[in-house]
């Protein structure tokens, strides 16, 4: 190779180097109103699932259904939520203004909610397996709570 | 019991019966533009973790974030989203209009495409349980492949 080539080589691959780490970087920081958006779909997809959860339990059981639905929040719960809940996203509009309270991103009781959450979640989705419809009204029970405990401390009211 | 009460009896209960079923009617049969809005919620949490398997393998690879994503992506594929394109979905708003095309509700094809969805969605997260990069981004492309084609034959353009 001519030698005076070198250091332009050198200089190109520094900066195809860097572009393609900012190219990374940027698939994972994803922007603050990305975030919001998601978590706050993720709710959504949540809600819609307990809710099938529900019908069951109080309507006519129909184990496959319920176990699709349960096995749906166990993922979600072990999705990796708290990743959302990035900083930056205290505050910030997703599909509506996210309606999260600022002490969620700086209490510590808030990881023990989350925790309990997937607790509840995971242990659904066994219940779920078995079918037990007794069973599986007791946990969603259990489940709801650890939504409501998280609505009432973390969420603003309408 | 005085037989004159009987009649107002039966009546009561005929009421509380269908007041019941009432309900268990309306929790299994949501408005369609709460079903297009827990289905607009899916696909964000779909692109949400399609967007962390890709993250991965373009930049440094994180084994459980792969998991992770992967249940949660083949868990949405199991969960029955079908049932987010009820009749009376065709048209309507949920977060946004919804930018479904009519042929999705008609024409055959639209099963194929769902059914291949499913299955490179949960071949996804078995390649992923194993951890090799190259079989993970091989299979993610197979994955995104399903999704490309569903838009661009069932989606509305921009």
């Amino acid at each position: 190779m001519n030698l005076r080539l070198k250091p332009l080589l050198a200089v190109a691959l520094a900066v195809a180097t860097v572009a393609a780490a900012g190219t990374a970087v940027a698939q994972q920081a994803p922007k603050p109103e990305q975030l919001i958006k998601w978590r706050q779909s993720a709710y959504q997809v949540l809600a819609w699932n307990t809710g099938r959860v529900k019908a069951n339990v109080d309507g006519t059981y129909n184990k496959e259904d319920v176990i699709k639905a349960s096995n749906t929040i166990a993922a979600l719960a072990n999705s990796g939520l708290g990743a959302l809940f990035a900083p930056g996203t205290e505050t910030g509009k997703g599909w509506h203004e996210t309606t999260v309270k600022p002490e969620l991103f700086t209490d510590k009781k808030a990881g023990e909610v989350a925790a309990a959450f997937n607790k509840e979640a995971n242990e659904l989705a066994k219940v779920a397996a078995v079918g037990d419809v007794a069973a599986v009204k007791a946990q969603l029970g259990k489940l709801q709570g650890t939504c409501k405990a998280c609505h009432d401390d973390y969420r603003k009211k309408d």
